[in-house]
């Protein structure tokens, strides 16, 4: 029963498979190969234009790098104060962007909440150097809260950032879940509502390590090549990345892993609803869970063998919800989740 | 004839089916796992002491990192002037660590002479905070122009940098091939002579992307955990990069692997000697060859399907010795090369 | 009728003087004079122990490298949120010291409660990476708000710190005029409080260009000699500094400037308290003073030549206090502000 | 008998009183007073176009921040080998400049030849990302080898590194004295012949502190704001140093202080030419001179109370030329070297 995250689990057999098939003979290294020239066109393909692509080792990386390409002196990035690149990346979305000053935002559940954002940029006048200039917008899909944003609200956001002439970034460590659980298009869940750049996580979904860095408007990237290679982020044998994703992409595997991962998670919702020791602490809708459990069924499920983490950042309206004798978890489902995993949790559930 | 660089093989057959074995289940992430524990402890019994392990995404990153961790404000980094970290990394080093100023020093055939760094530790003198403070000297074994320091040599930089309380940093994407081609063990080569950090590189001797940063002394890595996280280096599902190493280190593959390219290397050294289109520009040691071949034959040669690379930093001793119709050229072999290539590139040769 | 800023104000006629009185001759450079060694006997006279001072050219300058000097990657700092590191400084504390990442707290009037030092630190399990690692805590006294610390709150403050092992640095823009408010020594406002590393500024309270860095615990200090060269803050002719330390210093004349200034603060209180024009928005204490004031009476006081600025971060809990027809405002006095300045003013208020 | 250098010179009483009278009042700060405007205008006819001036507290300041306005990721700088930006700055112009790589070129007597200046620029081919990218030229004006580069090769300088693409920069921190030496218009020895960024120092010429960067086209300034600010190196009363270049330039006043420091160092000059203690090491044109001195001489002189300081470069040509009793010195003059000191120091010559 691994519930704790989806980077516990490894890799889809095809992903796997299609490594070995690609290991033998030469190619050309550091992006130059075939394979890395066909998954690149995969992405236009998918993106419905041309966009450009960059590999990189971590989902951290694709975020650092994406921030740093619009960097500026004196840079201010807007997210949510719960955003990964705020609270879980050890400060590398600003080392990598010459120290750009990250300004959380509040809202609900892991969401900007647009008046907030405006506020922000309003505090920032334009020629009052003290204060820096503003630099990017970046929002996650699935949130931190393992919320979405639906279409509308990504539109207004971009739309603020438009309106602010500044750049839009998406955190989609896990797009594909996300994608799949608003049944939208790829172009439709990023540029057509404003979002210019992407950080595409795919090893979260079944690859080993294959993180991308989307460019809507390839003449935004043009300095990506150098600052990937400075931010040692250059494979020298891209295509063990290239492989990952062609096999990903191919037959729509992508999506039908993500599809898996939110039905376990549907599956183990349900069984929360249906049980008297835990509750669901708000509404999620991709592969996350945020669930206040009894202590004693938290321990009795561990004991069974589950594992899964105790949250602790908690949010405000949840201090006096939460019982004394009641923890807020994470759960976490993924593309090898087993149904018998997930009935097995329930259960043990009361 | 793939002789373009080492990094244009793929991965080892047995190393591409270690992913496969390792791809099922669950394991925790960012380097917790029992895999990552079992390699951890191949390296202890590899270098004979217990060192601290770190894997990174590239070469370049595990000369940053190390560099880095041994970063100090007004730092001066010391390489050979023909040195990847001051040639080839699109300045990653300084990058990583704040700024560090790299100090060119010259020397025969990639090999820092030993009087040079000597001066150059004297141009700083304690006090004159106007030079910066020394931070780190840094080798490269098998050099960037293919040739060995003999562990004397290795163990007369050392001292120097220890008589300046100088860390000592071996960059080793070629590692293997020195190993063997010196006959040394790993410990010889490295904390035996005075170094202190490895840059451990597997990716060119038949991984698709293992690179590890190795500290022969634990506690001087007390602070890299932190510096990986926040320069994006730390991959979630490491057993990816766990596994490969397991296989690499089992039944002493990676020393066969690395003697394999190095005879290759020797093969088509003795094509080369018996050649009149063609002579070694200087002598190499592992599997990496430097020539002088006449256009003609070089001509000839790519028409035929051979890769190899037009070398553009002609050492000025050579400046008189390559005529008008001939060009320096490198050749590298690696584990995935044939004999029958060596033998219809020599036959291309008159 | 000079209010927009402190930093309007030239120098005093005294300091002014003794620039003259030291321009002949010829001294050591980079801080080595007799002169630069005099003040920093006096510095350690008025903090009554052994402290390590060093000269820099802006208040940015003293918060950064001084945040810098304590730097750790992945380093956390924990300000209030309307900190002039987090809000004021164009990003400098971060870009000084490897990106660490300011985290904005919460607490009323300029100072940060406790309770949410207490929870940001938590916030960053020890051992948990993903998170960095707490670096330093920085107040300000007088607050951006005008507010001040009292001794029992800094303690406090220092407390949760030194139990962290935290340093806790204190940005003194207006160290004068709040321990002038305060009625206490140095020595208690920092030091005996848990303050280790001070940001003393003197520009705004009478000099041209003089602030500096003062660590407790010299110790400390030992990187800060490379880091202020690297930093480009070591000034050649440092004695420039240095004399206005000297005149600034002699009988108590910097006591002397910020009491006057206050007390020009506390003429233009009784005013303000006076009037039905304008009410102080909060309580503050030394030299500022914020006010609401009808937007009549405001543009009146302009039109006979007032400079004070309009305050444009409004603190929530006077979003519905302030008329439509009202605005914030801050006014400064400094040592050059004259009674009939604050009586002029005082009278176009009705 | 002061040489050591010509920042052990106070201010000049022109300068210093200019700062009284300007003590008093009250002015906008950050660069907006009425002084600061009408310093501007200076510059702008002192240049014969309209520039980009920005005051910054020290010359390694200047340097590193007119470098990293134009800065690149990746970003190479070529400069002479014993360039103050690569030797004397601890690392600054590489810190400000996201760790830009400081390529050192060969040349005698600090002035880069230029076929090494192609050849650097031909090592990082367009594209070749591992090599980074060409980001700027720097040469010194005086060079740190107390000599000249004539207009014609400055010229030469300035058409490779246009033909390249990259911004020339020249370090002025003794701008005055190469203008006067060569008896040239400040038009004439920068845009004129290729110059884009000026470090116009003024500190070693008379002033306290009065360093510019002028960008002599305004446009490619548009950064700078920002990165001063970031880089702590906006003064709040920015008067202070416009008040010092306002006076600097009144009347003709810094021709006229070079131009006495420069015929101190002729004076100097004769004197050692009929001493038989010592003789010029190589031929200088401003107010520096490099002489090798007999030890007992040196003895002598400092006994007698003279400061210079021995230098321990000592270029490559010369180590056969020094004999073990003699030493390299550098002596300097400047705007308040009396003409007596001079005396009293040749009389000690033998």
């Amino acid at each position: 029963m691994f519930f704790a995250s989806d980077n516990w689990a490894g890799a889809h057999p095809k992903i796997a498979q299609r490594l070995t098939t690609e290991a033998g003979g030469f190619a050309s290294a550091y992006g130059t190969s075939a394979l890395d020239k066909k998954v690149e066109q995969t992405f236009n393909d998918i993106f419905e234009r041309e966009v450009a692509v960059f590999f990189v080792s971590t989902g951290t990386a694709a975020n650092s790098l994406a921030l740093a390409s619009v960097g500026k002196p004196g840079g201010v990035i807007f997210c949510h104060d719960s955003a990964h690149v705020f609270r879980d990346e050890c400060g590398a979305p600003g080392f990598f962007s010459s120290a750009a000053r990250l300004t959380p935002l509040g809202g609900q559940h892991g969401k900007i909440e647009p008046i907030n954002l405006e506020r922000g940029l309003r505090s920032i006048p334009p020629g009052w150097i003290h204060a820096g200039q503003p630099m990017a917008v970046t929002i996650t899909q699935l949130t931190e809260s393992g919320t979405l944003y639906s279409l509308d609200e990504i539109e207004r956001i971009g739309r603020i950032a438009k309106d602010n002439n500044v750049p839009l970034h998406m955190d989609g460590a896990r797009f594909a879940n996300a994608l799949t659980a608003l049944g939208v298009s790829p172009a439709d869940m990023t540029w057509r509502r404003g979002v210019d750049i992407l950080s595409f996580g795919a090893t979260k979904n079944g690859c080993w390590c294959a993180e991308a860095i989307v460019f809507m408007n390839p003449e935004q990237a043009r300095q990506l090549p150098f600052i990937r290679k400075q931010s040692a982020q250059l494979f020298s044998k891209t295509r063990f990345v290239a492989a990952q994703f062609d096999a990903y992409f191919e037959d729509r595997l992508w999506l039908e892993l993500a599809a898996h991962a939110n039905a376990m998670a549907d599956r183990l919702r349900a069984g929360i609803a249906a049980s008297s020791d835990a509750r669901e602490a708000w509404k999620t809708d991709g592969n996350e869970i945020f669930a206040i459990v009894h202590n004693d069924a938290s321990r009795r499920l561990r004991e069974a063998g589950a594992h899964f983490a105790d949250w602790h950042e908690i949010p405000e309206h949840l201090h006096d919800v939460i019982a004394a004798d009641e923890t807020l978890v994470r759960l976490v489902t993924s593309f090898a989740t087993e149904p018998s995993e997930v009935d097995r949790f329930v259960e043990l559930l009361r």
